[in-house]
């Protein structure tokens, strides 16, 4: 029987890596003029570029688009070997600034969904990691955080993380359900800790969260099927 | 009786204003050859035009080193009207670094009255405000994690947070005593919410957190003072 389901944030309850996959192709473009030779105006040496840059600062920046828009300024200044004008640096913190101040956009079916599991009896909490202000703006723009019982916004979303929060909670790992569209960050560490997971891809995943699972985990193609998968799995807790 | 401590982090458990303080004079150097003739080269004026920044970017970049960084690269492009080379950008992307990656520096005789306090029976926690993962890094970082029994890491230290924070303790306001050196953060919402504070102040404080009390607030000269204080106050809750 599940207690306590977790949902992710970013790409499972809202829009989030859309918003990234346009600023970096605006930022081939910008860097175009100012490349040398060996990188094409296409964008696809800059992007690798660019998540070399991003998962050599992921220790000391974090998650978030605050460490996103450093990570731009920083592989715009290397690849261009400090040609970049310093008007279009200003655009890229205008990039930061246009992710962090953009307004929640739910995804089909959440609203609802979300609604109809708060009212099933089961305990609903967040888990989402990226920068802590910006996440508590999107919950809050979201209108669904009266019908979570908790808010966990972490750094990193591992093996411990996830013990940590049901200790808080007083779950045990087996009637914890993780649902979220990263294998690497809400279905594996889960599974590990002896806790149920259930995949929602998205149609875009950040390199770095890229994962596969065995084919064994649970995968359903919108959030939408989720209370039909939760009836065939056990009766509601009341 | 006071049942739960809880301590500030920046400037009450560790040094961090200084790094803020000597990158700020450093950020005025690098941009003086650069500036139009009304900014003066001691850097007056660049300190207060990127205090400025730093307000107005509050809101979306939160509190903590990213956000700094941030307002930095703006602030040297604004007032150099573009003219700053990327080369200077690149330092003030390592003056973030910098800061985010500063071994942990205790203040003097923090060790001894935490381990103190956490024998005394009393509950402690940690309340701080910041990036997310860098607090973190801070509180591991500190080795005195273990004697706390949470670690609040938040975006803003209002009485709302206050609030939150003592019905998950379950803690009547009357029973918490914040201990810090910022009356606007540590201070003035704990009391507001009816909650006991102590100021200890520290040598520098950012001119955001500047606020005054009415000398009413007990005010120790160092953290060493707190158990003495403690002592006067009540007996010890075993």
């Amino acid at each position: 029987m599940i207690e306590l389901i977790g949902l992710d944030g970013d790409d499972t309850l809202w829009r989030n890596e859309d918003y990234f996959t346009v600023t970096q192709d605006r930022f081939g473009e910008l860097l175009g003029p100012y490349l040398p030779s060996p990188y094409l105006p296409s964008g696809i040496d800059v992007q690798r570029a660019l998540e070399t840059t991003e998962r050599r600062n992921l220790e000391v920046f974090g998650y978030g688009a605050k460490g996103f828009t450093l990570s731009l300024i920083e592989t715009a200044i290397e690849l261009t070997d400090g040609r970049v004008p310093a008007a279009v640096i200003q655009d890229l913190v205008g990039f930061g600034r246009w992710i962090l101040t953009h307004p929640v956009e739910l995804l089909e079916g959440v609203a609802d969904v979300v609604t109809e599991l708060s009212a099933s009896g089961r305990r609903l909490v967040i888990v989402t990691k990226g920068d802590l202000m910006h996440q508590e703006h999107k919950v809050a723009g979201s209108g669904l955080a009266d019908l979570f019982d908790a808010i966990e916004i972490v750094s990193e979303k591992d093996e411990m993380t996830y013990r940590r929060l049901l200790e808080r909670a007083h779950v045990m790992p087996d009637r914890f359900l993780m649902v979220g569209n990263s294998v690497r960050s809400d279905v594996l560490p889960v599974l590990a800790i002896g806790g149920q997971a259930v995949h929602i891809p998205y149609h875009t995943t950040w390199a770095h969260e890229h994962a596969d699972h065995d084919g064994s985990v649970p995968t359903l193609a919108s959030i939408r099927d989720l209370p039909a998968w939760l009836d065939t799995l056990s009766p509601k807790p009341r």
